[in-house]
């Protein structure tokens, strides 16, 4: 597929069919995912691979709380509107083919912004990732709300006090009826200034 | 460009040509960026477009400064190594035909983890706007070195308090004699797990 089209139609899903994501499919996606940019090259990165439904069980059960929580202090319907199918995916999370889990280690970045800026060399990768997995007819979802149970997470998979997850991606097949479709976003001139905030582009 | 070859041949490029880059391109690679995935849907990222030369001046001398005192903290020849064409980049700043400066709003995160997960709604656009240059013939590094003068950046731009900046990325086609090339990575089972840490893939 053309890049211009997987940017341009990489619409978040939430609904997934039970159709398997073979392992030939998965490596594709680990392939995109540790060909991204990433701080010196060093390749902090580690990536889980989530198969198993017992573990899939539980991150399903993670997101409804951490969701549950979000969406009630969002409060307002029209903020927590992009968040309605939350409670879908947190509840169908066991039966999704795949979860990968992105995890980056500490001491990663350099520079002393405001921002940890471990996330550019994680959050490149993940994007490789959804991308190829649009190409191939697989949905995505970015999600963090596991976060709230970082300790958790990190037990249940062995992940050591070295590394923080930074993502958790469902993957698999669009559920019957669920279609890409083109992002929607607001005008560019908007978000995008010249040489000054606020400044028009050219 | 498909999107397994821009992927695929995604070099960091650091040594850039005089050749414009116009608006429209300019343009052409907003719109990829804005495309990308984010929290809620709320886009609440901005994009700082600098072709005004004394502001790319600047920055060439913050980048200077920044990457001169990381080469000397990181010490050892080998670490270093990937660096070695950070006095160049900073150097050539003001050279340079577009610097982008990505930038993300305090409050843009949902989740409590050990990241800051504001990089999840910043760094899959700045991954965007890298492929798409790559697609277009145009090279790009994701650098951060900036953000040891965060507050100065701020003033020069007009950046207000409650956005940070992400990553600042060059953008030109490449220097006569720099070529495009496959990344350079390591073996996939390094970093890649099944169901647990450390557990390999099937």
């Amino acid at each position: 597929m053309e890049l211009s089209e997987a940017i341009r139609t990489q619409r978040a899903i939430r609904h997934f069919s039970d159709r398997p994501v073979s392992d030939e499919t998965v490596r594709t996606l680990m392939e995109a995912a540790t060909s991204a940019p990433n701080a010196g090259n060093r390749q902090q990165w580690r990536f889980l691979v989530v198969r198993d439904r017992e573990a899939k069980r539980r991150f399903g059960d993670w997101y409804l709380r951490a969701w549950t929580d979000t969406v009630s202090r969002i409060g307002d319907e029209a903020n927590a509107q992009p968040y309605r199918s939350g409670g879908v995916l947190g509840e169908q999370m066991e039966n999704i083919p795949v979860l990968v889990l992105a995890c980056i280690a500490a001491g990663s970045a350099y520079g002393t912004g405001n921002l940890d800026l471990r996330g550019a060399s994680i959050y490149p990768a993940v994007q490789n990732l959804m991308l190829t997995a649009r190409s191939l007819g697989l949905g995505t979802v970015i999600t963090t709300m596991h976060t709230q149970f970082e300790s958790e997470v990190k037990q249940l998979l062995g992940i050591p006090d070295e590394f923080d997850t930074a993502a958790l991606i469902p993957v698999g097949y669009p559920a019957r009826g669920v279609e890409f479709g083109d992002v929607s976003r607001g005008p560019l001139d908007d978000v995008v200034f010249q040489d000054r905030w606020a400044n028009p582009l050219d």
